[in-house]
């Protein structure tokens, strides 16, 4: 496989930079060529800008319009987003790794959607969910949240389990621009967890991450 | 009231620009005082850094922690991020106008969530959800979705109504500081619209805006 990973923490003895990794090294022993865009070392811009675009269509900003244009214009986005595309266009697999903040992920991490998924792109018009431009790629999440497990369900605190909280990107964003979506790995309470829990998080995410051809499909939860 | 309004759009005679618009000037005229953080406007910067702290407290860094040591540190954010933590603590609305981008917001405001709701400032260890820092004060979304409305039901494209969309934000992020959460106002099809729908859409805006004291909760949706 060619797989790409974003990765969004600054922290390299984080247990999310742990995730990352493993993740790496599982699959490079097994002979798959990985790519890492680390979004914090890279110093990634997070915002949607006017910037983004080498040139812009008219007097009117919508951002979409202009992805839509610059796709056109042999790619006409500015290097950084440019760099990001060849990347995702080189993968036949996306892995994102990044912790759960505010039920989402960091906001370097959501600028890369904003961004990078652009239209004409990863999508275009009629080209979405089934028929999404990144049809054959498929894609899976790896997070870390820091709340025990019982949060996240929907009698729990947090009113949802994790793949409704999810539902953002699963669906509206991975799902939407046609990529095959697995069952996200979430480690959860890594913030109270010992070191043995911490092991064995890792060693379920290595299995996953091994498996990923046969890995179980990422099922909408409210059709 | 003291209303903050925090606003995330690029364009001046955009849609979601008119929903600002129509939302100061409707609570401007009975009285209310108003604030907007135009995060655009004013260059906002999304990602959470280490930079966002005067000093930091040690060599792993979590920017969780770090929050919570500037909070006990007699505040010792960065000036843009103690910027808006004093527009947030003097007022008693917070209204978030936005668009919908990847089934949630654009990279500049999840910066906002991330940076200014600080540990220890909106919420803190113990105390979120009924117990949240934010307690006291009432919270509400206004934003605008392209996709008709159709798409937005668990049988639609998208999977999910727009409040199971919104959950991550309305309950994970708002409900959690503990902000009292009224019923989002949800304008949706704004691409293919024709004027007489947008108008009535600034319309509906305008009496939700009006009435916020009496507004519907909003409820989670899942328990």
């Amino acid at each position: 496989m060619n797989v790409l990973i974003i990765y969004a923490h600054h922290e390299p003895t984080s247990f999310t930079a742990a995730m990352k990794n493993i993740a790496v090294q599982a699959l490079e022993a097994d002979g798959h060529n990985v790519v890492v865009s680390d979004l914090y070392g890279q110093g990634f811009s997070a915002v949607a800008q006017k910037w983004d675009f080498v040139t812009t269509s008219g007097n009117h900003f919508n951002y979409m319009s202009e992805q839509k244009h610059a796709a056109n214009l042999q790619m006409s986005f500015s290097p950084d987003i440019l760099g990001e595309i060849q990347k995702l266009q080189a993968a036949d697999t996306l892995l994102i790794i990044s912790p759960i903040w505010w039920f989402s992920v960091p906001a370097i991490l959501k600028g890369w959607f904003d961004r990078v998924l652009a239209m004409g792109v990863a999508w275009d018009t009629g080209k979405f969910y089934e028929n999404g431009l990144m049809r054959g790629k498929q894609a899976m999440l790896l997070m870390a949240g820091g709340h025990p497990a019982e949060y996240y369900k929907v009698n729990g605190r947090h009113g949802a389990n994790p793949n409704q909280i999810l539902h953002p990107i699963n669906h509206g964003t991975l799902a939407f621009c046609g990529f095959n979506v697995h069952e996200p790995f979430v480690a959860l309470n890594v913030i109270s967890a010992n070191n043995l829990s911490r092991e064995k998080a890792l060693k379920d995410l290595e299995f996953r991450v091994k498996n990923i051809p046969h890995s179980p499909q990422w099922l909408t939860l409210y059709a």
